[in-house]
């Protein structure tokens, strides 16, 4: 799922916040602006956005940063996301523990967890506490947990690919349970290679201690999504090789939802015009969705 | 009130939207958002939002519209939003009848028309029925209506500035309820001179009868809003000599905030963070404000 002029007004808006929150101003702001808006205009329409915001940002890094500096412009942000997060910790575990099907529950919080996400602008609010509430009855716009049960069930070697921080919060009691309910089959959890916008990076994913409870490993991704030619060999290996992904977010939607694979899972609320059109939902439906290729003929 | 960087993603967002309108799909929606990213790219930062929109309707017009028809690709939505308004008529109606204070609430309702405006990427939704239940209850973040009624008071001329399509049936209920006060006042009515995203332009105010209520006129303004050095001659002198000046909505507040008049008053509810921020309210804060100039301090 290429990008589209549509992406352009997010982006934008993206790369907006991103240059604020680097503390740029005035004419350093219009000028960062300005390199987004050409780079827009002479890039072609299909490739993917994650593409757009990397190359901005690495020209921000480059002209305004000093080279010493770990560029994450967003560590603030996800702090924050993250300790708001972590204060819903046990509430999902308790929801999962009463629930009639605990692996059920545990699944639909880890989709619910991506409404935690500052970083696409049309859901910059954090109403998690609203929808952990009516999570009993909240609705899939698209609902694939059997076909999900059965690979689950199957599956020795699962891939569970991370979003955003705060979700992985959310990530960890899912996989916590799907441990206790299948303790011998190997989860590995990946996450981007560097900081961007406010992906899961190893550093975050450490810092809940996913790496206690999981192997997890960088995809080698420099993109807030996943495109798969543009990670490590290895990790492309592990793609293939693993008997069940779990795809977390708009952001692994949007770059792997035209890769093939027999039992690949994504967990996501569609946040824009754009993904929901293309999943034929309304905006913000929550999805629980069997590989898109394979099943709706998507491309 | 000058452009600056924060407003492009809301004007992509609409740009894109008017093109969509306009049936433009694939190479030529490419072609329109290019030209609009390198009109933002290549204009200073300290324009008006509003010229960037009408350089690319120019754009869109000359090359991908007949220059027979009229430029209106809001027209089937502004349509839509008077039908939709205009079933408001006998409740706001109401409301005023019962209210203790009938100009108050005459002058509340016109102030909240402005909430209809699909032009205002942030503000899309009618939630209007919503907003008229609780209006009694209503927080304005800023509330000169004390001054408002001394002006008002005084008045022999009124200016009325319209905004958008549909608010304009607030205004309407308005108008007559300052007419049936004070019928000896003279009340104009003022809106744009071509039709520019959802305003109301005269055959608008034609189209829900503003023009037997008052006189109406165009205040010669092809942008959204009124950018006074490019009205007509004849309306810079009516906004001079005018004894009361009634703004309504961002576009208006926008192009209008920093010009001198000691009885200039703005209604509009804050869409967007930079005019939030402008005026140190929340988003979609209600506003019912005199002439920013002489009271705060702005520029």
């Amino acid at each position: 799922m290429k990008a589209s002029v549509e992406c352009y007004p997010c982006l934008l808006a993206q790369i907006l916040k991103t240059s604020e929150l680097c503390g740029l101003e005035g004419a350093d702001k219009k000028e960062v602006m300005n390199f987004a808006l050409k780079t827009m205009a002479d890039l072609p329409a299909d490739i993917y956005p994650h593409e757009i915001v990397v190359a901005v940002n690495e020209h921000i890094k480059t002209t305004y940063c000093s080279s010493h500096d770990v560029f994450d412009p967003f560590s603030d942000l996800k702090n924050q996301t993250r300790a708001i997060a972590e204060t819903f910790y046990l509430s999902i575990e308790q929801k999962i523990e009463q629930a009639p099907d605990s692996l059920e529950m545990a699944v639909k919080c880890a989709a619910l967890g991506n409404i935690i996400d500052f970083g696409a602008k049309s859901h910059g609010n954090l109403d998690v506490q609203h929808e952990l509430e009516k999570i009993d009855t909240l609705d899939f716009a698209i609902y694939d947990y059997q076909p999900f049960i059965e690979s689950l069930e199957k599956a020795r070697l699962i891939l569970y690919l991370g979003d955003n921080v705060g979700e992985d919060i959310f990530d960890k009691v899912c996989i916590t349970e799907i441990k206790k309910k299948y303790p011998e089959k190997k989860i590995i959890f990946a996450v981007r290679d560097q900081p961007v916008i406010n992906d899961v990076t190893l550093a975050d994913a450490r810092a809940i201690g996913m790496d206690q409870l999981v192997e997890t490993i960088s995809s080698g991704s420099i993109y807030p999504g996943t495109i798969l030619s543009k990670t490590t060999e290895s990790f492309q290996e592990l793609f293939k090789t693993s008997d069940l992904i779990i795809s977390k977010g708009q952001g692994n939607f949007e770059t792997l939802c035209s890769e093939e694979h027999p039992h690949l899972f994504f967990f996501l609320r569609a946040k824009c015009e754009k993904v929901a059109n293309y999943l034929k939902v309304d905006l913000k439906s929550m999805i629980l969705m069997k590989s898109a290729t394979d099943r709706m003929g998507y491309s």
